[in-house]
């Protein structure tokens, strides 16, 4: 029996790591959990699952669950001291990090180094602390399972092989609903247009992400932490109908591809169960009937964000701090329509240009990084408002 | 230094071969060289790559070499025990056989028993002896590597992964030159037509079972032998254009796949590296240059040949003897121009229907099926005989 804690238990993702609890209740139990702000929702969720301990994003969170009713469980506190409870506790096996944001740094590195297995299904972690995560991981003997469904496709594909036997790592994109438009074609869509995703279900931010590519960038910048690649060993292909996941080139020149239903629930499955591998309660894929595969190659003239994740990897240090922090100002501006899409661009390259790269070697440097890019890409943002 | 032994050495796969032995002149050498009828190719291979021990079809073809010059190697003799003294001389490491048809039979046997690694190119073998062949690999602890593209794909896919993990083998199938065209459409094609394959060069025997689509029937036969399958665990889907090798669907629906160029010298180089991967002289796959992949469902009604396969490999015993020897004398007689397109199906599955099978324990017994099939379906094809 493997014992599971999940850091954004409410969220999409965490929703289907619980669907994929309930598909194998005789290997997996749920020891722990962790929400936002959806207290109703974490309440219904130890009521099912019976979590020794728990833990929300704010004291007044916390207060709503405990109207709710929060019996048998530990109330570990909020924040990020809250998160870090849950991920430590004694008798996890398997922290499922699938919040979002970067509020879950301090409780991936705690769990490291309480070496527990890491499932890692948020993309800040790695972009804004790959450094510290992955030698922490190295120190402590500890795997760190990529659940996003592309880097999970390499880890399947590479399947044990050794770093040197990589000669590029190929990311798919689905291109995201603005795939083949040009600069001037994408000035004017709207938020709603953007969050309509063509394959996947997915949060709004990630969904933005995907269709400005700073999601593959973000991806691009984890696969160099999670495989030990360079840059320029790792390149992007549109592929619309997201039926490969990813892949991996080998020097022979040889391509291994993972392909597969676009579910969350294989990859989370692949991450609790491995090294096994279960039969999942999926139809069978098939690719007669799919039909049709396409693959193209990424337009950085339309969609600059994959050139800026690009350029910030290339810079290393504190850069894709920056690239991210900036994102996300950008990104929650343009969700309340306060700004045009090709702007989210313009914000991160204006950030990324006023900041002077430093080694970031702790997660205060990390954070004080973070702390300066958003009150720029702020300062930015406000002079590029849409007139309303 | 792996020291190689090639049976087939002048054919398409054995130029393939050396080709890989010139680009890895530092890891490999050429210690044997058996060929069928062309001296003068295999004079020439010996005055480049030097081997110790060499060997002809026939005692003619001997002669023939002789003359030609053939100072500084053993000429090992001609025929079957020519061939099973190069491939167990005791300098060998890697025995590739590449020679088609039933010759190599014993000269596989005897390599196995005298613990040399065996690369594996020709369909017959394991067709014919699937399981006198994997049960002496086994008991001698022997290696077994498929140079054949479509299970060099699935062996680079499973990578060590237990069969117990796998659901499903899919082999992909160009569809040959006739793809798509119905039964009706198939009654006048000519040998000179079916020989034009849209993706692989080969030679004129494995073109033509491209076209009836019998070649993955043996294929089919083979991955079942090789990778310890049952027949409905193997399926085959069309993919004209021949990027996808093959691929491997795991028990919980993630498919792994094998890309890349249509080139022969990777399968050899690999199963020649193995377990090592070294890198090839080829230039890179570029799949968003390919751009798009087809696939599809094969149509077994216009392509017959691939159902006997699987009829074979499910009645298993001697039927799979002969449905080769069937399909040999057949795509004989196509060649020839003595018999139409249609024909080669009929003869088989004519063959196939008067033949009562049984246990085939040992070579003799193989032999023996063979050739009372052989002698039965040529007695249909001459009733089936085009009238000129």
């Amino acid at each position: 029996m493997k014992r599971i804690a999940i850091l954004g238990s409410t969220g999409s993702i965490g929703q289907s790591a619980l669907a994929v609890v309930d598909a194998h209740a005789d290997r997996l139990s749920v020891v722990g959990l962790a929400a936002g702000e959806n207290a109703e929702g974490l309440a219904a969720q130890m009521a099912r699952y019976r979590p020794k301990t728990v833990a929300m994003a704010s004291g007044a969170a916390l207060d709503r669950l405990r109207q709710h009713g929060a019996a048998g469980a530990t109330l570990a506190g909020s924040g990020r001291e809250g998160l870090v409870a849950v991920a430590t506790a004694p008798d996890v096996d398997v922290v499922l990090c699938a919040s979002s944001g970067t509020e879950a740094l301090e409780a991936v590195l705690a769990a490291i180094e309480h070496r527990k297995t890491i499932a890692l299904a948020n993309k800040e972690v790695l972009v804004m602390a790959g450094g510290l995560v992955t030698e922490a991981a190295r120190r402590h003997g500890v795997t760190i399972l990529p659940v996003d469904s592309e880097h999970n496709a390499i880890h399947q594909c590479l399947h044990g092989r050794d770093v040197s036997e990589i000669r590029r790592l190929i990311l798919t994109a689905s291109g995201g609903p603005f795939r083949g438009r040009s600069a001037s074609e994408l000035v004017d869509v709207s938020a709603e247009e953007a969050l309509q995703h063509p394959t996947w279900r997915m949060g709004r931010k990630i969904t933005i992400d995907s269709a400005t590519l700073m999601n593959k960038g973000l991806e691009v910048i984890e696969a160099h932490w999670l495989f030990g690649v360079r840059a320029d060993q790792i390149d992007v292909v549109i592929h619309p109908q997201s039926v490969v996941h990813s892949m991996v080139e080998l020097r022979d020149g040889s391509l291994i591809a993972q392909l597969g239903v676009a579910d969350m629930r294989l990859p989370i499955q692949y991450a609790f169960s491995y090294p096994e591998r279960w039969a999942a309660p999926l139809p069978p894929f098939d690719l007669a009937r799919t039909g049709r595969l396409d693959f193209d190659v990424p337009d950085t003239g339309a969609f600059p964000c994959l050139r800026l994740a690009y350029r910030a990897l290339d810079a290393a240090r504190s850069l894709p701090v920056v690239l991210n922090a900036a994102n996300e100002v950008a990104v929650a501006r343009f969700l309340e329509g306060r700004i045009g899409f090709p702007s989210i661009a313009q914000i991160i390259e204006r950030t990324m240009d006023a900041h002077v790269p430093a080694e970031v070697a702790s997660l205060a440097a990390v954070r004080a990084v973070d702390q300066w890019a958003r009150e720029y890409a702020q300062e930015i943002a406000r002079g590029v408002e849409l007139k309303v």
